[in-house]
């Protein structure tokens, strides 16, 4: 049995053994074989002696039973790492920031609460993933939709919390923004609903998101304030047609026009979803030297006016953006439309139609799509990308993402694209992802650029080191983070310094007052409790 | 020289003379007849001792000054209270809650900082109005709309702090969700820049909101957790055209799925703005005590088929509902087919188109406008209401806003009506205002019961007695208010009561531990610092 850091051995005994009696023998996993199991899949420590280890792991079935546990952790001062189903990997997973801790898993709490089609919600528990409230949505034949990431086996509170985002339309697709009304029980053990939830008998829980006086559900996202046992989310009437559409500019430059549209038809809700940016000129740099040796040098005008020739001598589209629309067919249609109207200012522009979809889809069509999560139906497809295929002979065992924030702004996208590709050629490293950028959020593009986790030391070290590099080389850029895996997140927090690390301040000022015994998460988001707080 | 409660006069002298040294002389006011002007010009005390009365007023021009006068207050525990442009009738004012405190007014802070055009979003400090972002953005010609309240004198700033909202598109007209981060100056005089505000030299601290880790920004709206220096607030780009419709129904249960279908194209992002529900037979009830009789047994199906009745004979719908759309000419168009189509299910209603506008609209047509508001035009016209006319010769001297949520059904519409009509019938009280449900947020209705400011004691007196025993009935069906006058904050936080107090046990650690010394704007939305709580 391992003992967690700073634990008497004596007091872990006496918690696991009171904990027993809450929860039942068989939900507390103290063998080092168990908790192993709760050992991140894909981290960057691999076969290394820093990988974070949890010493144990327990598993409650109810709201009571967490508070005990919480009641009891406080008592003896013991580490305590809630995750929901464990599966955020390439962010941690399941293992904790602190190694040592013990992992509150809360998959068991799999209930789905209420799903109220009229006003078009769910409050779930979070074991609940995003295939459990589908298959529960479908079986009861709701015209709802949820919003799933890819993969879709996740937990809907853990994903939220850790802001992850989906595919289909706003505001469903921002899985925080779409939150309504939390339960969270405390590190005391206290139990807290917020918004409308602090009414008892509040008939607004799931449908008014403030309630009364100031809103605190933010603190429990990217935090250890408090371990969330419910949440209420918006879903998305069935809309009546699906369509997606791609518009192709032929030159470098012609990124600046075309994020200017696409930005000001985002901000307008005529686009009501996320698009993604695609450059066929940006992979030959893949396979091409002098295009990628160009690209390095996309500051220069002579390096951009060979990229253009290179691009119309092979017909090659500079850029491309996928567009999606999601609602009445006529009016999506109607959007389209004067989409295309707005794009025609850039000379040269081509449009081409992709898929239209009318709902409810036969269940035949809904198992050939390959992209799923456009329309709401959860898969695991995206482990597909990675796996092992002819061409992939050697698939990596994980992956970590990069993703800082920048502009939505063609010259960011440029900006961003050079910087970047040329510090990851200085130190060495190829990304094994796709750099592009997405609007991920509603007003700013995200840029995902992915390390492989390899079985070889070597290789993980270097790509730990390129990583830490590119955090301060986008902080110097004005580009911070908007999530990070458990192994960077004291580094991407100390890029957000202004005024002395005020807000760091804040955040260590509040978890005093709410975890005054540090028990909860110590060092998730860069938080640390006062006794293992660095100076 | 009033002096604030708990201070020796000597100290506070020496305060003033401190915060002349930052502020200078002629921003400090000490005389009752200057501290006089920061009363509530609707307090529902007038000509009552109970009236709150602020002692002092302090005027800084720059965060720095707000920083400094805040660690002078702290070393003398000073009560403060942070005020934008004190406009926030209806609510308080710019009266503090606890008499005596000094008024913090930011009004000279009135700078716009940036309006981006291309992404769409003004930053701005406390004193900036509706009135001085609109005419800089009008000036400049920038296609780019706000989203102001009526009246639209108030802040920017002051306004999203206390969950107020507008009347053109989501996300806009929600006027703290539209918001992107903030800078806050701490009880301490600290100074935090949240969200993507927290990197130096940020490129996107007005674009994204939740920067990285807990997103704090909730705590300071609706509080007394810190002043809030500056915002960023998303714009909404000029659309093409407006367009409003009304829909009518014949029957009193119509209103069910009249509501049903609202929801639906509301959750569906077909109808991007809050409706306005209508009953003409509601009015009816304001003359004719018969129908106002048969309202007030509606639970009862003979008075449901004599109202029935009474509407078929006079032509009058029962309930109306007025939509309005934003965006491409073709998209509204087909939206508003699409909505036609789907209320059809309900026979016998009936569709009346409204004004179709197209933008940019010539200075003459806005100034014929009543409704300029819609358009995103700030205006004072809301006062016109409550004028003195031949039609009202003694208009009342202020109002207090009964505002509960109730949950956005046909059901809940009807219910609340009866239940609130009959308590003031049975408390003898008449609304100012109609009782009629708006969908001021996204996902539920608002019911707004009006009381007029008299200049007669008694009358006030009752009015604010009805409105207590309105708190308690509303929160006994579930339904809390979302904001409220000053003087019945701690009545409103009194009900949101779930686990014996649990939310403001956690605001209260909260508060403790942000603003240890209790200075700022105490008893402000149910919130008090240690040494005035009530056990």
């Amino acid at each position: 049995m391992r003992i967690p850091p700073g634990v008497k051995q004596q007091d872990f005994e006496s918690a696991v053994s009171q904990w027993q009696k809450h929860v039942g023998e068989e939900w507390i996993f103290t063998s080092e074989a168990d908790a192993d199991l709760y050992r991140d899949a894909y981290t960057p420590f691999r076969k290394e002696e820093e990988e974070i280890v949890p010493a144990a792991a327990v598993a409650p079935d109810t709201v009571e039973q967490v508070q005990a546990i919480m009641r009891i952790a406080n008592r003896y001062r013991i580490p305590i790492y809630p995750v929901s189903t464990g599966r955020n990997l390439g962010y941690g997973g399941s293992a904790p920031v602190l190694s040592g801790s013990v992992v509150l898993d809360l998959k068991r709490m799999n209930r789905i609460l209420e799903v109220n089609e009229r006003n078009a919600y769910a409050m779930v528990e979070p074991g609940v993933s995003y295939f459990d409230l589908y298959r529960y949505i479908q079986e009861r034949g709701y015209r709802l939709w949820i919003d799933a990431p890819a993969p879709g086996w996740g937990s809907l509170i853990g994903n939220s919390l850790d802001h992850g985002a989906g595919y289909t339309a706003n505001p469903h697709r921002d899985h925080f923004d779409a939150h309504c009304g939390m339960e969270v029980v405390l590190a005391n053990g206290d139990l807290v609903r917020t918004g409308m939830g602090a009414l008892p008998g509040a008939q607004t829980w799931q449908q008014f998101k403030y309630g009364y006086g100031p809103t605190v559900d933010g603190l429990f996202a990217q935090s250890n304030f408090g371990v969330v046992t419910k949440m209420g989310f918006w879903l998305y009437p069935e809309p009546e047609a699906y369509f997606d559409a791609t518009v192709s500019v032929p030159r470098f430059n012609d990124v600046i026009p075309l994020v200017d549209i696409l930005a000001n038809l985002i901000y307008s809700g005529v686009l009501n979803s996320n698009t993604i940016m695609g450059s066929p000129m940006r992979y030959s740099t893949l396979t091409n030297p002098t295009i990628n040796e160009l690209f390095l040098n996309s500051d220069k005008p002579e390096a951009v006016r060979a990229l253009n020739q290179y691009a119309a001598t092979n017909k090659l589209p500079f850029w491309d953006n996928r567009l999606k629309f999601y609602g009445p067919e006529a009016v999506i249609k109607a959007q389209w439309e004067y989409a295309k109207q707005k794009f025609a200012q850039i000379p040269d522009v081509s449009f081409q139609d992709g898929k239209l979809l009318r709902f409810p889809l036969p269940q035949e069509q809904i198992d050939r799509l390959t992209d799923k999560e456009n329309i709401g139906v959860p898969s695991l497809e995206a482990f597909r990308d990675g796996a092992r295929s002819p061409a992939n002979p050697t698939p990596n065992i994980g992956h970590l993402g990069f993703s800082p924030v920048i502009p939505m702004t063609g010259e960011a996208v440029i900006e961003s694209q050079r910087v970047i590709a040329r510090a990851l050629v200085d130190l060495g490293a190829t990304p094994a992802f796709n750099t592009l950028p997405n609007s991920y959020h509603t007003r700013d593009f995200v840029i995902l650029i992915g390390f492989s986790i390899m079985d070889d030391v070597d290789i993980n070290k270097k790509s730990r080191e390129v990583f830490r590099r590119l955090i301060k080389l986008a902080a110097e850029h004005g580009w911070g983070e908007y999530r990070t895996h458990t192994a960077f997140m004291d580094d991407v927090a100390d890029i957000y310094s202004f005024n002395n690390h005020a807000l760091r301040r804040l955040h260590e000022t509040l978890k005093d007052a709410i975890d005054p015994n540090g028990i909860l998460s110590a060092g998730r988001y860069g938080i640390w409790p006062k006794h293992l707080r660095k100076t």
